[in-house]
């Protein structure tokens, strides 16, 4: 079934031990487009400058992602720089040149609106929210957010999650959100504000679903990182574009998309940006996913 | 079959978000040994002064713990007091009296120099060592360490390292100890030193085994804590007391063991001190066994 993803198309630039990697393909509808199209069509809603590449958009056809809705705007594609430290567990930022992303007012193609399964990257809630008015009622509906919203826009991001099924949020930013420390009752409060499914990233640790059906853990697949740079995005990507390859979001899949979500995002910090996620292929998801499984097995 | 423990046994002083708790039982000997009660026979190897209460001689017999070891010496107990964080998550040490643990040589008795399965507390590893000497040669050892004997005595750890079978430490000191970072590394590193099965406990995120048979990983049960004092200890001793109850080494059953001591933790956090855990049956560990199964069921 086909999902819709939209948010953000950049240029990174990453400082890291292994170097400087100058004006890399970044940006959370990227990650997500690459990581969900490993499973079903994907439809991508973003804005790029005029010094957006060619072969970067051929290079997410290539991969299956339609980009009917990748506006190409007067001015330069969104850049972010930064530095991370050493054991890559933190990052400062150097740059945010936001250039046509400062504008970004998401426009939903036609063919697009009726997509079942819906990914909100981590942009503006007030974007997010533009985004379910124009479509036509997904079957799920995803959002991914971070610490910048909740400090700065906490109106309008309750707002959103009362109208998204899915919350996806790190362990850090959802007690921030919740007020609570508790997993348990972190979990409580946020699926007060709105959502049904509330997906909690560990980073390192993996990461936590809670539901109506009860909590599921994931762990994480144990790798030396290289970039972590877009796992989350990554993560999410998968775990939705999965449920919609299934078109069905019973407990068990839900579950299921988890793993996938985290076997994806296991191959995503293997290289540096979004290299490794270009290369990677459904074979390698299957056998991680069974790696994973082997992993958890008592 | 039958385990050793030997270790430190206290009173401590606890004060966190419910109020001040004085004087309650505590040690990681102690801990231990009610956890590996709950699966097998465990004699107690340590010191307490005058002033510990036949009561809690009495308890610990009650629930199955060989006290011929835990030698009764001229003076006071050890005692230790701490404030904990509101959220749990970190603690202050407000006054460690060691008393008569301060000149604490563990005398192994004749009956228990045989015991198959022998846990090392956390105590100087100068101590763990001579246990080691004490013993005719157990099937399986295992060591607890923490950041301070890291600190102080790395020498006399790496030659205890080299000697035990099992090494148990939180994921912050294991990066200590081994120098590295990312977790692939850390487990090279410290199999490298000599234990053929490192467990790391993640606290709220679980515990990872990594064992020449490949890694595991356990989730943390989730439930709101109330007192985590004693938890690594609790998670430790039912962890080798699981290990013993079945006499047998094999990968399948060191996985179950992480998973009872993970359970047995959970509860142990419940309640102040050891009252969760003077209380708990082993048909509550069987159901909270059974929930975790159903907490990573994919």
């Amino acid at each position: 079934m086909s999902m819709l993803v939209v948010g953000s198309v950049a240029f990174d630039t990453l400082h890291n031990s292994l170097g400087t990697h100058k004006r890399v393909l970044g940006g959370s509808a990227t990650y997500a487009s690459l990581a969900a199209a490993l499973f079903t069509e994907v439809r991508l809603v973003g804005v790029v400058g005029r010094d957006f590449p060619d072969s970067a958009v051929a290079m997410l056809r290539a991969h299956g992602v339609d980009v009917e809705g990748l506006e190409i705007a007067d001015g330069d594609t969104f850049h972010w720089e930064g530095r991370y430290s050493d054991d890559l567990t933190s990052r400062e930022t150097l740059a945010t040149e936001l250039n046509v992303f400062a504008d970004f007012q998401p426009k939903i193609p036609a063919a697009a609106r009726a997509a079942k399964y819906l990914m909100l990257g981590n942009i503006h809630p007030a974007l997010q929210l533009d985004v379910l008015d124009q479509v036509d009622g997904p079957v799920l509906s995803l959002a991914d957010t971070m610490n910048f919203w909740i400090d700065g826009e906490l109106e309008t991001l309750k707002k959103l999650l009362a109208r998204v099924d899915t919350i996806v949020i790190n362990d850090e930013e959802a007690r921030q959100l919740s007020g609570k420390h508790a997993i348990t009752d972190v979990a409580d409060e946020l699926h007060g504000f709105g959502p049904k499914l509330l997906v909690i990233k560990r980073g390192e640790h993996g990461a936590s679903l809670f539901a109506e059906a009860g909590p599921f853990v994931a762990p994480a697949f144990p790798i030396a990182a290289v970039d972590p740079t877009g796992a989350g995005d990554t993560f999410a990507g998968a775990l939705l574009g999965y449920i919609a390859s299934q078109d069905d979001i019973s407990p068990a899949t839900v579950r299921r998309a988890v793993i996938y979500g985290t076997a994806v995002a296991s191959f995503c910090v293997e290289g540096i940006a979004t290299q490794r996620l270009e290369a990677l292929t459904r074979e390698e998801v299957e056998a991680r996913v069974g790696k994973i499984r082997e992993l958890v097995r008592f």
